[in-house]
């Protein structure tokens, strides 16, 4: 198997965006080959995230089969909504929150869907199920993501799970929940760092 | 939301019989209203199963709307193995381990699937995960799935994620993986057990 590529759904947003790069951490460290890529640029959101906890943006790809033969999906299933060229690799794993909506395979895979507000919350299980330390900036990211995902657990799709995920992270990285992600919200709809097309 | 059934495939086999048993015990120890139910008879491998660990059959049913609007589906997901009237219930759950097809629900839901030999070998990982002790005779079915589904740890789909739950779950039982494992694979092929049309 040629190295996984891990990415999220296209017009990424920050838990597509920090799921890929937290999914890919915890690969590595159970000695799997994988990247995170993405679907596109991230967001002014995510740009704040990636700048705050100091992380590159991932590389953006337009196809997936021309470097691999095998993929790993994050915050997304639907076929639609995936690369371009996604009937062409083998799907090894998904890690979502939404519903399943037309996606088939022809193998078994890992499949881990959990009907919670984010999908950084379920990944917060499988750092715990895999015993692997969440280190200070993927904690950023995955509790950035779980502020996008829930408007600040204020959404309705936000459950007890994403506030007790929230709140764990928040503590690893030492930073106030509400104070980092009223500034995190903020940065996102801050129309000065928009192009004018936007 | 009504009192969740759980059940496997058409044409029931010991790890569809035993999944829906053992999983049904999980919920129920996370006090989650639960019944394990059968989409037709246990054949003779499984029938063999269920008196020596002394479970009743589950209950058979022919349509799962007519009494609850949610099920949670093990060893199976696609529609044409699952119950008949599947499309007039919400699907809040489902254990595999086979490729996913023909599946689809309108709203988010837990999904596990693993691509290992057996049903139970995730089951005994969410046992671990939920910190469910696991009984003698919830082991034994298990146990029982993994001996039928991977034919005694020789199946080219066995892993050693299989074997190694196999070897565990005989030691909670107490008895001899390939002295038991034999019998009843012998019991399942046992003619004398059969009616004449089989
Ligand atoms: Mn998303
Ligand atoms: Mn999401
Ligand atoms: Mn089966
Ligand atoms: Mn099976």
């Amino acid at each position: 198997m040629s190295k996984l590529l891990v990415f999220g759904h296209q017009n990424p947003d920050t838990d597509t965006i920090a799921s890929a790069i937290a999914l890919t951490y915890l690969l590595n460290e159970l000695s799997i080959a994988a990247e995170a890529v993405a679907l596109g640029k991230p967001n002014a959101e995510t740009k704040y995230v990636l700048d705050y906890f100091r992380v590159d943006q991932p590389r953006i790809i337009e196809t997936a089969s021309n470097e691999t033969d095998a993929v790993v999906l994050v915050d997304h299933n639907e076929k639609q909504q995936s690369v371009s060229d996604i009937n062409e690799v083998s799907i090894k794993g998904v890690v979502d929150h939404h519903r399943i909506a037309n996606f088939e395979t022809s193998d078994p895979l890992y499949y881990r869907a959990e009907p919670v507000g984010c999908t950084a919350t379920i990944l917060l299980k499988l750092f715990k199920e895999y015993e692997v330390t969440i280190p200070n900036h993927i904690a950023g990211l995955m509790l950035s993501a779980i502020v996008s995902d829930t408007l600040l657990l204020k959404s309705p799709t936000c459950t007890s799970e994403d506030v007790r995920a929230a709140e764990e992270l928040a503590d690893i990285v030492g930073v106030s929940l509400d104070e980092y992600g009223l500034e995190m919200l903020k940065a996102g709809t801050d129309i000065t760092s928009k192009t004018p097309e936007e």
